[in-house]
């Protein structure tokens, strides 16, 4: 793989769910995906192998993990291991949000048509 | 490893290089490194194993890649993968710059003191 350099202004965004947006950058053995959330939008509870980290650049978010809520503002980040069940509610002004996957999510280069 | 959630305003910097500091979260196996660099400040020229994708999230920085001058500004990225040699040069305004590193750098969690 050869370095990559992109501008998010000018990166095609793809939707992950209703109100939810997101834009990729795929590397090697990891990924950034920059998450726009419109206010109250969610990201239903689900969970995957990847290891997940984040944080909030934006507005605020509710991460509801293993059924406990963290009310997220900005610059505050998260780790979550692998196959944590998660869910994400934005808040009243959105949110948005740089999530980082190990390794990369294979659905989402697809869905990203990377 | 169990979920984790911080907040980058009550984590403690860490110095990287001459106006160059940082605050870290350490996953499993990736990290996110939060660098504020000083206007004109260098971290100079330098590789690692370790994959590295980052955006701007506030200035400019010029990053040399193998000798060529990638001018980045206010949410711009890249993925470097491991082992290409690069230097940081921050904008007359300095620059803050989220890091991810695959996987985590035992240097910097033992210059973090995690």
């Amino acid at each position: 793989m050869q370095p990559q350099f992109i501008s998010f202004a000018q990166t095609r965004a793809y939707e992950l769910a209703s109100g939810v947006t997101a834009k990729a950058l795929f590397g090697e053995g990891a990924m950034l995906n920059l998450v726009e959330l419109a206010p109250g939008a969610i990201v239903a509870r689900h969970h995957h192998p990847h290891e997940q980290l984040g944080v909030i650049l934006r507005g605020s978010m509710t991460l509801v993990v293993e059924g406990e809520d963290h009310v997220l503002d900005e610059m505050d980040a998260y780790a979550l291991p692998g196959a944590v069940e998660h869910e994400g509610i934005a808040g009243p002004r959105g949110a948005l949000v740089l999530d980082v996957f190990r390794p990369v999510r294979e659905d989402y280069r697809a869905a990203a048509g990377a």
